[in-house]
């Protein structure tokens, strides 16, 4: 089966994503790992295809409302409460304290709380938006997209030294190296600044859940969570009940809520989940075949046959990350994250070295607010993709895949 | 039943929206027609509940990518077919020339064409966004939500004199009014703006389709259309391509697309309302019980039923629609808007009235830039609530409903 995402070599459009698409035989077309897609997970949901099934007739989901008891009112109830049963399951955050607020994507939620941090602020001037470089690519166009008064995008957090107020996203597990971050500019100025803490590689398949994170304002995406990508459903904890209806309402205002069909699809799938979880420990059953150990491995081992080939190719080096417990799987492990940060040995532009030499589409390290030697590989691609990366890394016959 | 918009006189948030819901019985409690919730239509969707099912299994949908050789390649093709189908069907929009974009609802569309319009400017201040009052109430907030340096909410467009750039937005059918519209702007200063035609009423059970609608940049929604609000699709059609691609940009850069599950649900209830009357043509039966017509008789008995009671009651005020032929259903009828623009006889404040005197909550005419004499009333409501609503104006016993 051809890869969905074998491109030809047309010009990627500002996404990073490829504009056309070809059926030409993988190996004399370019593959594409710069996007995000999440397809590594479909082999778990096609196990469970039919447990996770949702019918839809036709006569529900007509209003706009869901819960005027609620401040989030577009949210289904059944959505919240699977989320903090999820998050319960996990161990990965705190929601006891917490309003949960949804949006399309953690992207709308990126920009909510952007509005919602900022729209409280007596300064004239737009708050200064900073992360730490590398970056998430998509924070300084999403945060600058239509020129807000209410904050800018304002660079890296490592460097920035103004007196001025600020918003520093924390992502971590980070997109797109894997380091496992913390605040950067309060340290620097001796006081805190309004963050937004971007968790949505921080489930067990990704790293090890060391901590239930209890911060302000986390953000959260099915997403990455499940693979579910196509969804569209981002959850926030919010902490602070005035910031939460600011979110809300900048939600409403862009678009009048949340996809009810999306959520009664994530709110089934996420029960389906938990609900395999909770049968295995009452039967005393191993979870080795459960989503979370099963994507791990899965991830575990790509990452294994990609060290591999690295080291064999010399050109080019990986970062390394440390090991921990995993309060969930109960065993030590390091973190398998989602994307690869591949760097170049020389100073040279890694994407022109995957380029030309291997005919790989990757995403520039200068997007990441890094330079050119490094380039960020989807590591949840589709396994023809993946395992013909590795096939022209390594410049050697068929891997046993 | 109770219904689900019987309200308690909790503090309506910022969207017009009680925040809290009570289950008192109906003649003691608010009702709320502030919203725009378009509930009427599920009796014709119930009976067609299973024709339109839609299932979705587990393994579905994981993708971001719906189709990587369009523009909106977050769109499912289906989705965009079935969407020229209904257009051709209904004869109220040329779609030959135009992109599909497809958005979270027009909502979101309206921000996206904001952004597209705005963003080829040369002018450095931020250009005029205006529309001719009554406008939708969501226009300004929408349009200031994050005081964009690229556009602004300027006003009245009928007032709008300034000899800068402008975008003005031509409601029509007009929600609150009814009202059939045109571009204002243009007539004063001899020269044409960018317009955005929002046309999300203009279909033959709101309104008789007189001609294909065959401008630059044209809204529409799935809510208005079958009345599935809470799926949040609604789609563009957009003639210049560099406009196309730009919408698409606010909507990956905002979300990263649209719920594929939306897009499915969409796609199969377009598709069943396209082959009712397909099917219809080819057995040469009678469409009476089909969707646009079953559905402009319910609201026109309201309408008539609205009529008989304002008339009586004598404080209030309801505007008329001039009669046309409509193409489609091949018959000769007035509009019967979404909405009731309701006007006080006297010079007071309409909303007050309302709910001193009827314990009815409407929004205010001053949202609409009218004075506070004018309501706006939701026709489309829960069956309880309108049957309540006119008994209250009456102070009458039970109408035959």
């Amino acid at each position: 089966m051809v890869a969905n995402n074998v491109l030809s070599a047309a010009p990627l459009n500002n996404d990073g994503l490829s504009s056309s698409n070809t059926n030409a035989p993988l190996q004399n077309s370019f593959i594409n790992l710069d996007q995000g897609d999440t397809v590594l997970f479909e082999s778990y949901w096609r196990k469970m295809s039919d447990e996770c099934a949702v019918v839809i007739k036709g006569c529900e989901l007509l209003s706009y409302v869901s819960d005027n008891a609620s401040v989030c009112w577009f949210m289904k109830p059944e959505l919240r409460d699977v989320i903090k049963r999820l998050h319960a399951l996990v161990g990965n955050a705190e929601t006891q304290d917490g309003h949960i607020v949804i949006g399309n994507g953690s992207t709308q939620l990126f920009h909510a709380s952007l509005f919602a941090l900022s729209s409280s602020s007596n300064s004239p001037n737009p708050i200064n938006v900073v992360a730490a470089s590398p970056y998430y690519s998509g924070y300084p166009d999403e945060t600058d997209i239509v020129c807000s008064s209410l904050y800018k995008w304002s660079g890296d957090a490592k460097v920035y030294d103004k007196n001025e107020e600020y918003i520093e996203i924390v992502t971590s597990p980070n997109n797109p190296d894997g380091s496992l971050r913390r605040p950067v500019v309060n340290k620097k100025l001796g006081r805190e600044g309004k963050l937004i803490h971007d968790l949505a590689y921080y489930w067990p398949h990704y790293t090890p859940i060391t901590h239930k994170a209890n911060h302000d304002l986390m953000l959260f995406t099915f997403s990455k969570c499940t693979g579910h990508s196509g969804s569209r459903i981002g959850w926030a904890i919010v902490k602070d009940m005035d910031i939460a209806k600011k979110m809300t309402r900048y939600i409403v205002m862009n678009s009048i809520g949340v996809s009810k069909e999306s959520q009664t699809r994530a709110a089934k799938i996420m029960e389906v989940l938990c609900d395999s979880y909770d049968q295995n420990f009452k039967l005393g059953s191993k979870n080795s075949e459960l989503f979370f150990e099963y994507s791990k491995r899965l991830i575990k081992e790509r990452w294994e046959k990609l060290r591999e080939v690295i080291k064999e190719n010399g050109d080019l080096i990986l970062p390394k990350f440390p090991g921990a417990y995993c309060n969930f799987t109960k065993e030590s492990s390091e973190t398998y994250p989602a994307f690869a940060w591949l760097m170049c040995k020389k100073d040279e532009d890694g994407v022109s070295y995957l380029e030309k030499e291997l005919k790989v589409l990757a995403r520039s390290g200068n997007r990441f607010g890094s330079g050119p030697r490094c380039t960020r590989i989807n590591m949840l691609s589709r396994g023809d993709d993946f395992h013909e990366f590795l096939k022209r890394l390594s410049n050697i016959k068929e891997i046993s895949y």
